[in-house]
């Protein structure tokens, strides 16, 4: 078998988020501090009509994982230095949109859903990112007890 | 600007999973019904020696956002039937492994790292599978009140 780490891995969006950062600079911590994170930031993820029927059975979920791409984002960085941080940090332990593979990943939670548009509040992704996949966060991604390395007296990421 | 749904947006994996599941059936509830789920299953992942720099700083941290390709699953479908399930789902309400763009989310525990290989725990992929980006774990990942709509009654996705 060929060493799957050789391939290119292909996606097509599913989807677009509809944001009101519009751009970088809107949603840059260090331009635009947001105290109490982006919980009550509310925007729509507006998926394709391809695959709206793909959406059935999502209104009963409180919570959702959007994987999404950083379209805007740089090139990717194996040590990035975050927000406010004097160090460089190893890219896999910040969420840094400058990372080998510009994919995000943010929970967000389901307010409504009308016909192939989910509103949905907890948006932290700038207007016009696409959208690769949508799932329902379960008990299983809930955790406790959870340590935060170096970010654990950050503002940020709470 | 071009419609950024219309492009393909290319990966290429940082590391591959290594897991006691080397085949779907091993890891088909079906098959091979876990009643205490996914938690205890050890597993590594090896991240690639020109990506190993970017595992800096990640030991401090207790859990981590593993984003990988399903690259044994088959093509994807907007409804499916999720195991001991009658109905046919969305497959945006689900975590099947067919779906419009293959890519899967695991949280697992992070047990220790030993060079450019990470040990955890939690692990539910194959042996192989081909890990696009890792993140940390923070609070913001971890919901209170989820409602889960149709997997309320599952033993699965707990």
């Amino acid at each position: 078998m060929a060493d799957p780490n050789q391939r290119l891995i292909r996606f097509r969006p599913v989807g677009t988020v509809h944001s009101p950062f519009k751009t970088r600079e809107d949603i840059d911590p260090r331009r635009n501090f947001r105290p109490n994170g982006f919980s009550d930031v509310r925007g729509e993820i507006e998926v394709d009509s391809a695959y709206a029927a793909g959406l059935k059975d999502i209104a009963g979920f409180s919570h959702l994982i959007v994987i999404f791409a950083f379209h805007r984002s740089g090139s990717g960085h194996l040590l990035v230095k975050p927000p406010f941080e004097r160090r460089r940090r190893g890219v896999f332990s910040t969420r840094s949109p400058h990372r080998p593979n510009p994919i995000g990943m943010t929970v967000v939670r389901l307010i409504g859903r009308r016909g192939n548009t989910l509103e949905v509040s907890g948006i932290d992704m700038l207007e016009g990112t696409p959208v690769l996949d949508i799932k329902p966060y379960t008990s299983r991604d809930s955790k406790r007890g959870v340590k935060r390395g170096w970010m654990w007296r950050s503002a940020l990421n709470r």
